[in-house]
C-alpha cells in the first residue's frame, strides 16, 4: 500500500504517524504566524512536511515534500543496501525510530534572578520570552548528528532556560546589557543549523538564555549605486534572497544550509556558498556589522576597502558568538545575473577530474561554481535521483570509477558564453562528457536535500555524519585516498558496515574545499562512541594531510580540541585577551571556538569526549 | 649652458653641486656591496641617480636618469608658473636648496645597556649593527613632505640609536626577545617610503633600535602548484619581481612606491598596488606570515581559505610594526599574464569618466587597471612628458576639462580581448577618444616618478602633499569638489599660491579610491604650518564625506587624531588589549596607529600637533 500524505496541507489528520513521527508533531503548529523555530523538525532536519519514508511492501524509498506526495526513489534502497556493505553481506533497513516530544521530559528552567526579569520585561513583549518545553528543546542543539541523536532518545541535559526573540538591534543591546549585569549567559542562535555544537549551552553554572534571531528579518535598504544592502540578521536564506530580488539583486551565498540558516549564522561562522568562486564566501561580501558585546557596541565603518590600521571586521567573523552578537550587517550585492546556466560532465575517474579543475583554475577563467563527486558519492548521486534512466541504472550498477561533475555560470549572456567556452575546451581535453544541463537542473533542485537522507537513514539503525576541509592541490588525493580507506578499514574491521564517498565544491588558487560524507551501521543501544571514533578520524587524518580544521562548517565545541594543533599558540592568547576585553564575566556562548586554559592543561575534559558518554537504551 | 651630468657614472667627479647636492653624496657610496639606505637619497624620494633640475639660461626643467641624461620636460616650467597661481600672478622657481649632509649634527647615540649590546654581539656579526651618522640620519623619517623638510633643514631629534639589519628570522626572534628584556624599543623599518610618519622614533626615553629588513630579500621558495612563494619580507619590489619571473610567476603587487618598498611594508599597511582591480589588494596575496612579538613569533597556517574561527592574519596586516615584526609570508602569486595591454582613453569631462568607471565596475567585466585623472592632473601629466608633441601642447594650453584615463589589461590574449571589447563598448558610449597605447606605455614609464617632481619643487620654494582614500560612488564627486575648492580657497585667501588635482586608482564594488595631490609655496621661513594645514584640512573633508581615512597609506602618526572619529572606540580598547598581550611593555614602534589613552584624554598633544613647530630658518 503507497502511503498516504496529504499534500501541502497544515494540521490536519495524520495518517503517517509510525513512519514520519514529525508529521505528528506538524499539527500542533500552524504554518503562519509562528516563530521559525515552530516550523521545523525539532528532531531532524529542515521542513517538517519534507521527509523520505519506505513504501509498502515494496520497501522502496520515496520522497514527500510541500507539494509532492510520496515520489518513488527506486534506486537509493538498493544502493543503501549494496553500499553500506560488510564482506559482501547487505545491510538491512531496520527502523529505529525517534522518542515522540511528548515522551520527552526536561528539566524545569533555572530560577531567574527577579531584578533580571524585570529588565526583561521592561524591554520585551511576553511573546518574545519564551520558556515553554518546545521552544527549550529547539534551542538547545544544532543539527549534528549527535545533536539529531541525543534528541531522538530524548537526552536533554542542557536546555536554555529562556528564549528571547528580540525585534531590533536595541532590544539586543539592552539585553546584553542587563544579562552582563546579571552575570547571565548569552547564546546567540540562528537558524540552529550549525553541526558543530556551536550554539549549546555548555555550562551548568549560570542561567541561560538562547537568544533567536529569526524575528529581526528585515531588508533595511537596498544601495542600488553602491550594490549594497543592510540587512537584519536574523534573516533565513530564502526570505534574504526573495527580499533582494525585489530590487534586482541577489546576495549570491547559498550554502548546504540556505533554506534553514540565517545571516547572522553566516557571518558569525565564516560561512560559504555554492557560488563562492564567482561571489567569495561570506567575509568578502561582509562589508560592515553592528556586533552587540558586553561592553559596548561594536561598529565597522559602511565603506569599500581601507588600508588605515587593523580591518577589525575579521574578528568577529568566526567568532561564533563567542564575543557578542551580530544584530545588522551591510552586504555586498550584485545584479541578479542575465543567464544562469549549469551543466552535467561525466570524468573517467577522479585524478582526470581533478587535472581539469586545476587546469580551469590555472586558466584564470572560472565558472561560477564546480562541484566533483567522487565515484562513490557520483553512484549516490544517481541513485537518489526519482527518476530511474538507462544512464543512471548504468552508472549506480556498473562502473565504479566514473565522476560526476556539475558546473555553473552565471553572469552577462556574453560572460556566461567567454567562460562555458574557455572551460568546455578544457573539459574535453580532459577526457569529460558532457550531459547537458538536466543534471545542473536536478542539482539545483536537490541540493538541499542531503540532511533529509540523513534523517531517514538515522530512521533506520543507521548513522551519517560529514567532515570537510580546504586542502592544498598537492594534498587532495592523498588526504581523499587515506581518509576513505582509513574510515572503511576501522570500522570494517570491527564488523561495522561503512561507507565513505567525498566531494569538491569551493577552489582557490592555493586549494580546494574537500567534503566527505560517511556512514555505518548504528550499534544497538545508540551508543555514541562510533560518531565520535568517525569524527576523530577524520579529523586527524586532515590535519595530518594539513588540511583547514574545517572550510565553512566552523569550530563549537566539536573541533575545540584539535585547536591547540591548529591555531598557534599565541594566536589562542590574543583571543583570549580580546575575549576578555569585550566580554569580562563571560557570558557568550561560553567554551566554545577556542580551548580553556583548563582543558588545554588537562585539567577539564574537552566537551568532544564529555559528551561521548554511553547513552541509555531507547 | 646645458647642465653636464655623468650619466650612469658613480664616485666621479661632480659638476652639478649646486643644482643637486644628491649627487655629491652619492660620491661617497659604492653601488654595489652596500646596505639599501646606502644607495637611496636621505633627503628626497628614490635613486641618487635621478633627479629633475633646470637647464641654465632657459629655465626649462630636465630629468636625469641612470641611464639618461638632463631629458628636457619641455612644458613643465611653464605648467608650474602658471597652476600654481594666484590672481592670475605666475610663481617663479625660486632656489630652496636642502643643507649637505656635512652640516648636519645630531645627537650621540643614548648609552646602550651593556647587557644587551653583549647579546647583540653573540646575535649580530658588527657589519650588522650600526651607528653612524649616515645610518641613523636615513632610519629616522619616511618619505612624507614633513620628514623631508625636516631633513632638509637638518631638523632631527630622534634618531635610532642603533640600526640592526637582522638577516633571517632566527636573527628577530634572538633580537626581539633582547629587547624585550632590556625595555628597547624596536622600529621596524622596510622601503623606509611611508609617508605618515610609521617609522619615525617618536619616544625619548629609551634606547631605540631601528630594524632595518632589507638584508632579508630572498625568495625562499616557489610553489608552482599552489602558485605561492615564501619570501623573506625585506626585499625590496624591484627585486622581488626579478627573483619571481624566473620561476614564471607574479605577485602582482605594484604600489606608487614599488621601487623603493619592501614586501614586508605592505604587509604591516595594508598596501595596495596599480594593478589591484584583477590581482586583489596585499591582504588578498598575504596566505600566511610569521610575526615576531616581544612574547613569542605568532604562526599562521599555509592554505588556502578556510572557515574554522578567526582569521588571524587580518589582525597583523595594517599593525604598522606596532605588535611585532614580520619576517616571512607565503603570498599568492600567478603565472606571468600572456598579454599586457595598457590604453589611454580621453574624456570630455570627469564625470563622463566616473560614468563610464561605474558602468565598467557594474559590467562584472574588469579591466585590471583603470586610472582617471581630473583636468589638472591630466594637464600635469601631459606638461611632464619629455616629448612636445602637438596634442599635449594642446592639451596642457587649450583645454580645461577634459580627463585622461589610463585602463590596462593582463592575462591571456583570448582573455584580455574578450575584457577589452566589453570596456571599450562602454568608453565609446561615454564619450571616451582613444589614444591608443602610447599613453600607456609612459605611464608605465613614468608610474613611479611624481616623487622626483615633488623633491624638485621643495629645491624651489614650493611643497607638495597628498591624501587619498576610498570613498563610495555617491560621494565621489561631491568630495573631490568640495576638496579642491576648499584647499585652494583656504591658501589663496591667505596670498598664497596653490594648486591641487586629483584621480581615481582602485575600483570596488562599493567605491572607489580617489587620490589627491596639493602644492603651494613654501613660506618664507620653512615654517610647518601650512603643510599641516593642509593636511588637517584634506582628512577633515574626507571624513566628512564618509570616506576612509586612507586607502594605502595607512596611519603611522600623521592620522591618529582621527582614529577616535574613525574606529569606533571598543575596536581601539580590542587593539589597546591586543598590544598589551603580544607588547605588554610597549617596545615595538610606540605612539603609532592608535591614539594613546593620554592622547586621547588631551593630557597629551598629539604628535601631529607637536611636530607642527615652528622652525628655525634655513
Amino acid at each position: 500500500m503507497q502511503l498516504e500524505v496529504e499534500d501541502n496541507k497544515v494540521g490536519g489528520t495524520n495518517t503517517t504517524a509510525t513512519i514520519a513521527p514529525e508529521r505528528q508533531e506538524l499539527a500542533q503548529f500552524p504554518q503562519d504566524n509562528v516563530d521559525y523555530y515552530q516550523k521545523i523538525k525539532w528532531n531532524g532536519w529542515g521542513d517538517t512536511r519534507k521527509f523520505l519514508h519506505t513504501l509498502e511492501p515494496s520497501g522502496t524509498i520515496a520522497i514527500t515534500t510541500p507539494t509532492a506526495s510520496a515520489v518513488p526513489l527506486p534506486s537509493l534502497a538498493n544502493y543503501i543496501k549494496k553500499e553500506l556493505t560488510l564482506n559482501g553481506q547487505t545491510s538491512n533497513l531496520e527502523n529505529t525510530p525517534s522518542i515522540q516530544l511528548d515522551q520527552i521530559n526536561i528539566a524545569a528552567p533555572r530560577p531567574i534572578n527577579p531584578s533580571f526579569e524585570r529588565e526583561l520585561q521592561s524591554i520585551f513583549t511576553p511573546d518574545q520570552l519564551k520558556t515553554d518545553k518546545f521552544a527549550r528543546i529547539t534551542h538547545v542543539y544544532g543539527k549534528s548528528i549527535r545533536d539529531l541523536v541525543r534528541l531522538r532518545i530524548g537526552q536533554i541535559n542542557n536546555a536554555p532556560d529562556l528564549i528571547i526573540l528580540p525585534q531590533s538591534h536595541d532590544e539586543v543591546e539592552k539585553l546584553m546589557q542587563s544579562a552582563n549585569k546579571y552575570n547571565v549567559i548569552v547564546i546567540a542562535y540562528g537558524g540552529g543549523s550549525n553541526i558543530v555544537g556551536a550554539c549549546e549551552p555548555v555550562t551548568t553554572d549560570r542561567f541561560v538564555v538562547s537568544v533567536d534571531m529569526r524575528r529581526m528579518n528585515k531588508v533595511l535598504w537596498v544601495d542600488r549605486r553602491e550594490m549594497t544592502a543592510c540587512i537584519q540578521v536574523g534573516i533565513m536564506g530564502p526570505d534574504l534572497e526573495k527580499e533582494l530580488r525585489k530590487s534586482g539583486v541577489s546576495l549570491g551565498h547559498d550554502p548546504d544550509s540556505f533554506e534553514f540558516s540565517t545571516l547572522g549564522g553566516w557571518l558569525a561562522t565564516c560561512s560559504s556558498g555554492h557560488q563562492s568562486d564567482k561571489y567569495g564566501d561570506i567575509e568578502d561580501m561582509a562589508v560592515s556589522f553592528k556586533t552587540v558585546t558586553p561592553t559596548g557596541t561594536l561598529e565597522l565603518r559602511n565603506g569599500a576597502r581601507a588600508g588605515a590600521g587593523i580591518n577589525y571586521k575579521h574578528i568577529i567573523l568566526g567568532s561564533e558568538g563567542t564575543l557578542g552578537i551580530i544584530t545588522e550587517a551591510v552586504m555586498r550585492v550584485h545584479p541578479l545575473p542575465q543567464a544562469e546556466e549549469y551543466f552535467g560532465f561525466m570524468f573517467p575517474s577522479f585524478t582526470h577530474a581533478i587535472n581539469a579543475l586545476e587546469q580551469i583554475r590555472r586558466s584564470d577563467i572560472l565558472p561560477t561554481m564546480i562541484r566533483i563527486y567522487d565515484p562513490d558519492e557520483t553512484r549516490l548521486s544517481f541513485s537518489s535521483k526519482p527518476s530511474k534512466g538507462a544512464f543512471s541504472e548504468f552508472i549506480s550498477s556498473a562502473i565504479k570509477h566514473v565522476c560526476l561533475s556539475i558546473i555553473g555560470f552565471e553572469g552577462s549572456k556574453k560572460q556566461v558564453d567567454f567562460h562555458k567556452k574557455s572551460v568546455f575546451d578544457i573539459l574535453s581535453k580532459n577526457g569529460a562528457f558532457g550531459l547537458g544541463q538536466s543534471p545542473g537542473k536536478t542539482w539545483a533542485e536537490k541540493r538541499y536535500d542531503l540532511p533529509y537522507i540523513r534523517d531517514f537513514l538515522l530512521n533506520h539503525n543507521m548513522w551519517v555524519d560529514v567532515a570537510e576541509t580546504t586542502v592544498s592541490w598537492s594534498s587532495l588525493l592523498p588526504l581523499w585516498k587515506e581518509a576513505k580507506q582509513a574510515f572503511n578499514d576501522h570500522f570494517r574491521s570491527k564488523g561495522i558496515p561503512s561507507w565513505i564517498c567525498a566531494h569538491i565544491s569551493h577552489t582557490y588558487s592555493n586549494g580546494v574545499c574537500l567534503y566527505f560524507i560517511f556512514a555505518s551501521k548504528q550499534n544497538a543501544d545508540n551508543e555514541m562512541t562510533p560518531y565520535t571514533e568517525g569524527k576523530r578520524l577524520m579529523t586527524d587524518i586532515v590535519l595530518k594531510h594539513g588540511g583547514a580544521i574545517s572550510h565553512h562548517h566552523g569550530v563549537g565545541y566539536e573541533h575545540v580540541p584539535w585547536m591547540n594543533r591548529y591555531v598557534s599558540n599565541g594566536w589562542i592568547n590574543v583571543y583570549r585577551k580580546i575575549k576578555e576585553v569585550v566580554d569580562p564575566k563571560n557570558i557568550c556562548n561560553p567554551r566554545k571556538l577556542m580551548p580553556t586554559q583548563e582543558e588545554e592543561n588537562g585539567q577539564k575534559k574537552y566537551l568532544f569526549d564529555v559528551l561521548n558518554v554511553k547513552q541509555p537504551k531507547l
